[in-house]
């Protein structure tokens, strides 16, 4: 038995996550907890521009470390950032949303006070909330104490964002804790079969193959997968959500599977396969080239999280992590693989102007190992799947929810989590406007993050997506001097503008410390990577 | 009978609304509602550097115009504006949010498809809309030609938001439309009685008064209001969120009461009056000093939109429009009242360094004739009220909501709906950093905005709030250098930077065309207004 109060236990939790920062804004009603954070040792406020962009950085900051913490205020704060936990609950990233409200009172009499709905409606924030979160609750001191662990587990367990909401004197109450429950382990004779049953498959199997998708990384089996893989000797692809869950240097990793607008050879392997083990699979129109993925299901074996399909049959309890770890125990008598993977082609002279089979190339060759990249929606996100990552190297993007601006804020979270990564920022010129005042963070919290700038003038993607009018005056966008932009936010950062490969290739061999901002020009407002291109054609107007 | 497409009969619905501008980004479920707006010659879509901004602007513009419309893209540009739309609830702002989303097959089948949560529920969006709107529904073909209409009217009438989501295919189907019903007019008694009672109690009143407040403005009053205080010759004051619902030089014009926190005479003349007539009251926290206004039931008639209070007995079916109207055609028996209305006084030397006291009157000084203030939330939201306004100047400020980063976009709706009137947005240096990048949509917009932004190195709202810890990390921001950040988004505007009376005084009598950003440097960053003031002091920590 110990006492403390509320805003202590919440933060004691959210330490015990292994969360270090809490991205966010402050507003009057949730001082206390704002305070609280700031003055303990063990957690950190990192303060944003806005609540949106708190969110996606927090979002960034769960993809590398597990799971992230968001503090705001009620209504105009947790409001403002909804679309960020909207995308992580499509994501499935584990967000904590701290949400400070009114007094218990105010809240229970409906008091007309600022920053609500004016009409006694305190309670509209939660349930707005409950499509988008594993849970939303509003905390009482009388349950607190069994509430917020419940919660920030829920978060963790499912991997998706919670909302909790704390009104003021709730965060400041007294409360005891008695000691934690224990858990039973319980043995998962469902997985142990499924495993059995996926062994007995694949050890059968002429061409299985195996398909690592989001669910990996989402559900941190990056580990297990690549040893089953291994065990079993698969031909291994990726998905384009799946990207970076798999290490792209393995001898047996085949390329990423784009389905119809993807290389057809890899198509082939994959589809044709007597034997399809897919990890994590997310059906989504993004990994399927719009539903036109043939992964034949009398043919497949579904490792999800919290089920397993074997060949059309569903087994509840295997869940995909006990299957994996029980998998990567067994042996294999099948012979090793070894797989071409597919190396983009550089074939540009210095001079060569930046267009997408220009730069991708270079591009490649110059990612940093151990790097995390955040990739925009936009070319960017069609085209940064194909390109192989180096050894370690991660990439977040947001293949489900593909909102645009993302990828800044997110680069914020990568960084505050890991100081010593190098973070590159891939996005267009179209998005970066919409949360570009992050720069400003990146300046003032010294981060040394690459930020490329796609400069095609305006959005491609959508003018690819709408062939019918690919020249519409609302795909256009102001045109902004990136030096200046920076300049604003950034005054000191390094800034350069390739326009051609030889320039794009002295720029990524300079050594710069800090904040890098580089501009890509590319003339062809219209010019995208292939898979795009492929989708578009695909457009029928 | 009529034939046409949704689309069509959509925007022609918020054409005859009076709406000329629709505010919003593209996205590929919008296309087509896009492209029926780009291509009518009856409206114009204004392009915003992101969505909440967007419904921000549209917010400004239906403030000015009196109804206002939004297009976003399904879940990431809805639920990035959410914020907006909450705001415009609160606020009683109408505001028509047209929302693109998938194909009406994939939203039934629940198919993964980008922008969605990826678990198939595809009306979470409506769902999360419904606190926060009049309706929230999704158009059909078969219901849109009776639906469209009635959403739309339901905003005009209710003063609230609505969103009218349209599945991509509902867009292009084609419709036929029937005549119009024909509306009845019911001649409505319960006013006219209203009308004589309140009739009767002025005249018999002692010391009558009349309180103005936000009501009044959202439902399009004032004329109403101002002919009512004429005719009874009502001593009149606004409250806090009433402000510029009345104009401020007619005799009978007493200022702006304060309730605790405001002057003490006034409060004392409002108070103490034996009848007191409120119209369009809302007896918010920032309207009362946190519920400390006397507005003694017992001698209040409180004339609401939908109903009327008499003396604590409620009307049901009298109508504020109604009531005001018909006691706008009565005589009154009462004499001549002139009041005299407060004026800050300057009382400030060339030299002397800017702080709430000196800035506030020269301000006063140089406001325009009919222009329209957008004012942020934070000292100049507890400044400015207690400004006197010119002839037609009305001001557009968050009192309810209170949302940081409002005035700035919702200074764009303002020019958007009045090319010709000037407008000036008053805003913080903390809230600016919210929404910063719509200076890039003033610039390209053309919109001679002029910008007041209080430097006074944080949030200096927030450090009067919690006099525990003024100096918390949390209320300082990144100090931006405003020449800088102008040059990024609007290069070429005039920016000014005033540290002493003098200075300000030389900048408001400066000639300016276009764009032009004032930078007010106020050095003590506890420096806020008398209002505010007073509210940090009834704080105990
Ligand atoms: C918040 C949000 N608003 C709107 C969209 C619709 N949308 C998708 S891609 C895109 C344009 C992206 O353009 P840009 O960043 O320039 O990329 P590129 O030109 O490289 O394709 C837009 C507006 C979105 N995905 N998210
Ligand atoms: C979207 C949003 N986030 C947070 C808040 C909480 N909040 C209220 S006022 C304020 C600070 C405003 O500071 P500034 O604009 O600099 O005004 P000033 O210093 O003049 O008071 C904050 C963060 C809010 N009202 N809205």
């Amino acid at each position: 038995m110990k006492t403390t109060t509320v805003k202590a236990w919440l933060f004691d939790c959210i330490r015990d996550a292994g969360i270090k920062i809490v991205f966010g804004l402050p507003g009057d009603y949730n001082f206390g907890l704002c305070d609280e954070i700031e003055t303990r040792e063990d957690l950190r406020m990192m303060h944003m521009r806005n609540e949106l962009n708190a969110g996606y950085a927090a979002d960034g900051y769960a993809r590398a470390t597990g799971a992230a913490a968001m503090i705001t205020t009620y209504g105009v704060g947790d409001l403002s950032a909804v679309n960020a936990t909207a995308g992580a609950f499509s994501e499935s990233v584990p967000l904590i949303h701290v949400v400070g409200s009114p007094d218990s009172d105010v809240l229970e009499d409906g008091k007309l006070v600022h920053h609500s709905l004016m009409n006694g409606d305190t309670d509209a924030y939660l349930r707005m909330h409950e499509p988008i979160t594993a849970a939303a609750e509003r905390i009482t001191a009388e349950t607190a104490a069994e509430t917020i662990p419940r919660l920030i587990d829920l978060a963790l367990t499912e991997r998706k964002p919670v909302y909790i909401e704390v009104p003021q004197d709730t965060a400041d109450a007294e409360i005891t804790l008695t000691g934690p429950e224990e858990k039973q382990e319980v043995e998962n004779v469902d997985s142990w079969w499924a495993a059995d049953a996926v062994h007995k498959a694949v050890e059968e199997a002429e061409r299985p193959v195996l398909l690592v998708d989001v669910g990996v990384s989402r559900f941190l089996q990056e580990e297990a997968v690549l040893q089953f893989s291994r065990v079993y000797q698969l031909p291994t692809y990726q998905t384009m959500q799946g990207k970076s869950a798999f290490p792209e240097d393995e001898p047996q990793y085949g390329g990423v599977y784009g389905a119809a607008f993807g290389p057809e050879y890899i198509r082939k392997q994959v589809e044709e396969a007597d034997v399809i083990v897919t990890a994590g699979l997310l059906l989504s129109d993004f990994n399927t080239s719009k539903f036109q993925a043939e992964l034949d299901e009398n043919k497949r074996i579904d490792l999800q999280p919290d089920h397993t399909m074997l060949f059309g049959e569903r087994i509840d309890q295997a869940l995909m992590t006990d299957v994996l770890r029980e998998l990567g125990k067994r042996e294999s008598a099948r012979g090793k693989v070894e797989l071409e993977t597919p190396k983009l082609v550089k074939h540009s002279a210095k001079n060569q102007r930046l267009s997408s089979t220009v730069y991708y190339p270079i591009l490649e060759e110059a990612l940093p190992k151990g790097g995390i990249l955040t990739v925009d929606t936009g070319s960017f996100s069609y085209g940064m799947p194909y390109v192989k990552l180096p050894e370690g190297c991660r990439m977040f993007s947001q293949g489900s929810w593909q909102s645009i601006g993302y990828a800044l804020p997110a680069a914020v979270g990568a960084a505050a989590a890991e100081p010593e990564t190098p973070v590159w920022c891939m996005i267009g010129d179209g998005a970066l406007q919409l949360t570009v005042q992050e720069l400003s963070t990146m300046h003032v919290e010294k981060m040394a993050v690459k930020i490329f700038i796609l400069n095609n003038l305006g959005y491609a993607v959508e003018r690819r997506l709408h062939p019918g009018r690919p020249h519409a005056d609302y795909n256009d966008i102001p045109l902004w001097d990136y030096a200046a932009v920076t300049a604003a936010f950034a005054p000191g950062a390094v800034v350069d503008r390739a326009e051609t490969a030889g320039e794009l290739e002295d720029v990524l061999a300079k050594q710069v410390d800090g904040l890098h901002v580089i501009e890509l020009v590319v003339d062809d407002e219209m010019d995208v990577p292939f898979h795009l291109q492929n989708l578009s054609e695909s457009i029928e107007e």
